[in-house]
């Protein structure tokens, strides 16, 4: 089993950021800088074409940690910072760039784009889980919780319904198809579950199917006013408490 | 214009709760015991059936005493409370109770029973609120916002629409139809707008579309697992929060 190693550190306003790889697959690990003690893990999913170097990731970190005390982990996915792309990989980049060119819809290419990025991001996830609670100040056997909405959902969805470890998730800004909608109907842990009600990538109603496909008893729907990419920044705040409620409550 | 008649006071938990009279409309003003600076005021709408001394009432005014620092006003709706019933008012509550007794769809009858008591409520609430800025504590200018889901959505919506001194309110739990889409596309303040993802009483698609209808740059639909009456304790926070963010920024 491939464990964690270090590959760099930085300390910044109270978050320790640690580049590792496990195996093959590079990430990142921010922890708080006071307290040694134990604190639950949250799994941070990235969007399509960023890693987990990207700004947004670092700012969503520093405000799990800060606000939730929570360590942080991310990965980058196959074919995302740096990582090698396949043929396929290559074959479905061109393809979304001439719908685009176009101005054809994109949201099937990159579903299906997606779901083969997910096919092998979900067996990462699991090892690098795996080898995080390995480490002293993680554990095994602690709350583990996942925050990824786009392509973080694409691959955090299957994921969570696979793996028993994650407690709660939060989820969103992604459309319903039937493979999906088969693991969220799986999925019975609390899903926070963001949508933009003038999404130009995923069409509402698809979005509302998905966030209806989920199985869970306690599972609520975020939707707000604006396209993809117009999230309100009161969402990450949300998001924060909704982790804190259950991996701490 | 009529002004504020106090009729009763008590203190309890830091909350002063005072029963008061404007013209014939009695009511309720909850204030922070401590400080005796201006304050934002919510206005809170109550439920079918209910009145401004209902538990749940007092409750939700003790989250927005004790955590926002407002105050917070609640009059009965015609019809509630011991307020006198029109011989219109009979009729339709009697037709309510066949429909319930006969299994039958209850909605339509309540959105027309609730539509005739809004146009008695909505001048009520301005006058109430002409007299409550009277007061010394709360004064004319102030922020004030508006916090009532179900029949408080049926009364708040077109007063939210009519009454430009509300800059924030919080809704939800209703039905569209024609008269309340169009006041609903008169309202641009920030609205969070609650919705019960398995209500009975108001079907899914119908609660949607009211909230589709608002024409808010700023608005949040949350939507939870559970029936009419099973809104989470969380959102009742989340309205704190949401009216605290714009009465207080």
């Amino acid at each position: 089993m491939p464990s964690v190693h270090f590959t760099s550190e930085e300390t910044s306003n109270g978050v320790i950021a640690r580049g590792f790889t496990v195996g093959e697959v590079p990430g990142m690990l921010w922890s708080p800088e006071s307290g040694s003690g134990r604190a639950p893990l949250v799994l941070l999913g990235h969007g399509g074409g960023q890693d987990s170097r990207a700004p947004g990731m670092a700012g969503r970190a520093a405000r799990l940690v800060g606000d939730g005390g929570f360590h942080v982990a991310a990965i980058d996915a196959p074919g995302h910072g740096g990582r090698p792309r396949t043929e396929d990989d290559e074959r479905e980049i061109a393809a979304l760039r001439r719908a685009m060119a176009a101005g054809e819809p994109v949201g099937p290419i990159v579903v299906t784009f997606n779901a083969g990025i997910a096919r092998r991001a979900v067996p990462e996830w699991r090892a690098t889980l795996d080898a995080l609670q390995e480490l002293p100040e993680i554990g095994a056997g602690g709350p583990v919780g996942y925050y990824g909405v786009s392509m973080g959902t694409a691959i955090g969805l299957p994921l969570t319904a696979a793996e028993p470890r994650i407690t709660a998730a939060v989820l969103g800004l992604y459309s319903y198809d039937e493979a999906l909608a088969e693991a969220a109907g799986r999925i019975t842990v609390p899903v926070e579950f963001a949508l933009q009600w003038d999404d130009e990538l995923v069409p509402r109603e698809s979005g509302l199917a998905l966030f209806d496909a989920l199985a869970s008893k306690e599972k609520t729907l975020h939707a707000n006013v604006g396209g993809h990419h117009e999230v309100p920044g009161f969402e990450a705040d949300s998001a924060v408490r909704f982790l804190t409620r259950h991996l701490r409550g």
